[in-house]
């Protein structure tokens, strides 16, 4: 646990100049749950709720008085509005990106839980129109640009695009590539709680996400029967598939093949061109967002995908082992301890 | 509620030589919950919770020696043995289709809470590679087509494509397209509890879905932000929308506009064509699944989408109602009451 | 789990002239979550859902014209009727003692879940103004009376009163002491699922319960804090406490001592004697509970404190064992595996 | 909600010679959840969580040298490190009574969302042997003494009885007597939530708390059916009750009488007294509390009794609002809007 900080900062979005330069240095403090003395080797957990904070430091006095009565289009101005009547139009609150930060907080926390036998990583694999090239894909790659992306062609293809779109002050959306390795069968459960079922609530409730797609997702409705069930051989260490159409779940339930999912994210609604909309007093009104905006806001959103996708990993660990002891049956175990 | 029946039966999945002809008339019974006396007009929900059951009436003695070591490719055997050690594979438990029948049970009381404004129906959009022409969209045609199809032609090309499937011993996956209107701005919530997460949940959470999208979904990734944020003008009814890429949830909340929501559904697992796998000794084997099949268990999934949507959204107003007291503020509002 | 069924009927109200005799044999049918075939020894869990199902057997055509209007004293009808504006008289709905079947069917099936290392066993303490002589306790006594009582001589003395209070057509109330040992160490949580909290939930919502205390309970208030704090010395096999006021939870979690709960239950509200009252229409009227009744719900409390016990010592081993592992640490340890 | 901190202030665990004085002054800051500006008539809910922080500034350096191996009786420190391997000694982490601060913030907002109608007030009844005299109650006494005792002349001999029991080194328990009025009938649910369920729950969670009760509570085991069934008669708003042995709770759900509950607290188990203890290693010892200890913590009980009833009603109020919109049928109607 002594860690769990450097693993948050690793994890943390870039900086790059398609990501906006903001001045919050997403300091996260652990405020309870974790203990050091001399007979600790570090800091160690204590068993109770970890509370991290992120202070926004970022609150620079700012005109809001445009914005604050009117719905920008592609935000949940309008929504918070109808259901609360009121709404926090300075930062925008919740439906703020930076709301993301508490996930990737909590998403290293949950990293410990699992350990190092999972691995979880994620990448982008489609900005705007343009998807990468499967056939290229090296995890490494995703080191080595702004965009995690792991196809090193595509990424210098995006950089330009991204550059065009931001001088044309609009934006465009992104899909986000995850997949967990080392998690054992056995995880999730038939009906409440099934593990495909979780990952999409995650990775849904991550702003700015409109589509999940466990495996081959949307691609499976094309496929044949023969196609899309993976087959199964006998290996060394147990059972082996030879493909993955299933990303890793059958019936809500992890079938020891990496868990693999995609999230669609829409483009950035705060764009410079205006955009017609009305004001709370009904009144007809264009809108444009000026200031810093991020062409593409699922560039951001690799490391907040793991972090969901560790979150609900970590959970369903924790209710398996309650059910079953941990371990795992038969001969399809992947056992963790 | 004393039309509580009747409508479970009218969204029960019909007939066709489509769906497998199976004996059980899922004839659903109420054991609690209900009450009628000579001062009640029929029967009345009282409050407590209702207890549906539908007896699984088709247990005919059939022999399960073979799959009862095997794990079938596409299915959930292997994946239940690790998790518990053991399965029920005489109608695969909780990971048989079957298991549908009480969402669509449910579905139907949750559309009694919902009341008679908010409308879900739900339509098949694409049968393996075969999508519908949109420009065709016609609702009424859903009645006449054994498929939810709105696409008479497509529908007419699905009829002679699933033929072939079947004949192959082969299937195909689908994509269920549904909607919701009359559901009024500010349901749902900005962090936990989001409607489109939950919407993702509850879908992805029927057998054989590996895929949901909101809104534009997974086409919002190509778009601009200039076409993906929906524009508004002010409308005799308060605000209007001039397009739905939001598919009526922004920050998790409601807009007003109908909720629009896809999901992709894989081929059926079970197929004729034998498929390479193991047992539960680990030896290696091939399967093959005689008897009955359906070729696309997705056609059973529009009445199944339509119920999930339906407990969700039915959950999401009973928490609206009790955080605000029902109501819908300022000029988004399409009140329920 | 083959021996399910007999663990439930061992602990099912017993039958003698102090608790009514209905003619519902509380038959419990297993409808999910089982099974069995040759390779099983017997009937084994599947890991998912168990349902349980008591038919209510004892619906004798009744005249409910009277009670249909009326509000009984001590009865939910008032508020139940306040609640949801209509009220299922017939029995009473889930405010009928019958409603505890479910919970001893529950318990048995969480005793499972605990295993043998886990005895929990319930006593009769009070009944009216009648307390035990605990110098007098013996366990083995509970079975020799209709009351679940450790003392011989007070048994005798409640069959006298008992009968009294029943000729009179009145009722009366009762105390129920619950033991369970060999509860590790370790179980419970800091601040919510507090082991304490969750027994007090689980036993004041047994019908007809007005009080619990956990160890030395009101009593503790009059103790000096030398009395209270229960001394520990070490033992052959761990800490040895020297008292119990704990009742075997401090802080939340368990200790390893027995945990001790008492319920106080309140007289029976069907009573002969009539009662002032007023019904639906808001006119005053007298009622009186003709025919059957118990003159001390409380005789039926022992078996099924004793299921609530069990149910919330099942749930917590189960979350111990998802954060921890299962184990325990330190010179406390009472490990269960 | 602009008045939300001096609610909180005021309900604050006072300051006299019996309760210790601590630098602390328990200064709570909201971190989200309201909202103000020139619209606004001062700070108002935005709908989304309130987060309410209180530092701990009372981290004066001490020695824990002793305490930080050593099991002192009466504490949770067995169970913390038979649970977690690991225990925060320094301030007892979340064992610590300062943790009852959140309580009452918490309440402060649930009182909120109450509104003005449900009146929450709570008067120590008992401290050590000494029991008030019920017929002095006066509520308005609980303002004139540090022990919220109602009657005035047992306020005055429990302050002489304290002062022995501090000069002693020991200390004594207490019981708390709390009631809520203006809760109308048909909040709580049939069998999971009810209402007096909830009320044993969150009381029985309160540190040091041993015993909870609703309206004649263990009393009610001695009385004859016809003494604890209140009956009614019909008075100018509705139905009146002439008793109230159900403490304002039938059935689970509230019945329109005062809510009424009394809660048993422990003595203060950190005494000057030496106790017979063991450490981590084993070892047997002996443990002593220096410094600065309350005699009766069940005289900071009061406002943390009171905080808590009103989370369980601001809760039940809401799920009540869910399901029935909020409104109350019948005679028994006491409706809130």
């Amino acid at each position: 646990m002594n860690d769990l900080l450097p693993s948050f900062f690793s994890s943390k979005p870039g900086s790059s100049r398609f990501v906006t330069q903001r001045r919050e240095p997403d300091e996260v403090r652990i405020l309870s749950g974790v203990f050091e003395d001399d007979r600790t080797a570090g800091q160690v957990t204590t068993g109770t709720p970890i509370s991290l904070m992120i202070d926004n430091v970022d609150q620079r006095s700012k005109d809001y008085s445009e914005i604050a009565r009117q719905f920008r289009p592609g935000h949940a101005d309008l929504a918070y509005f109808a259901k609360y009547g009121v709404r926090d139009y300075r930062g925008s609150g919740r439906a703020s990106a930076r709301e993301t930060a508490s996930r990737v907080a909590a998403g290293a926390v949950a990293r410990k839980v699992l350990g190092e036998g999972v691995v979880i990583r994620a990448a982008l694999v489609q900005i705007g129109p343009h998807a990468i090239d499967r056939t290229r894909w090296d995890w490494a790659e995703t080191e080595n640009n702004p965009f995690w992306c792991p196809d090193a062609e595509t990424a210098a293809l995006w950089e330009t695009y991204l550059d065009e779109v931001r001088k044309a002050g609009s934006s465009t959306g992104a899909i986000v590539e995850v997949e967990a390795t080392g998690v054992p069968a056995g995880w999730g459960a038939p009906v409440y709680g099934k593990l495909d079922a979780e990952l999409a609530n995650a990775l849904m409730s991550i702003n700015a996400a409109k589509g999940v797609e466990i495996g081959a997702g949307f691609a499976a409705a094309a496929l044949s029967g023969e196609d899309n069930a993976d087959e199964m051989r006998q290996g060394p260490d147990g059972p082996g598939f030879l493909s993955n159409s299933a990303g890793g779940v059958l019936g809500g339930i992890s079938t020891g093949q990496p868990v693999v999912a995609r999230v669609a994210f829409k483009p950035t609604s705060s764009i410079l061109s205006p955009r017609r909309s009305i004001d709370e007093a009904g009144a007809e009104t264009e809108v444009r967002t000026k200031g810093r905006h991020d062409p593409c806001v699922g560039v951001r959103g690799a490391p907040v995908v793991e972090a969901m996708v560790a979150c609900v990993l970590a959970d369903a660990f924790l209710r398996h082992r309650a059910q079953t002891g941990g371990g795992a049956f038969g001969p399809g175990k992947t056992q963790r301890e």
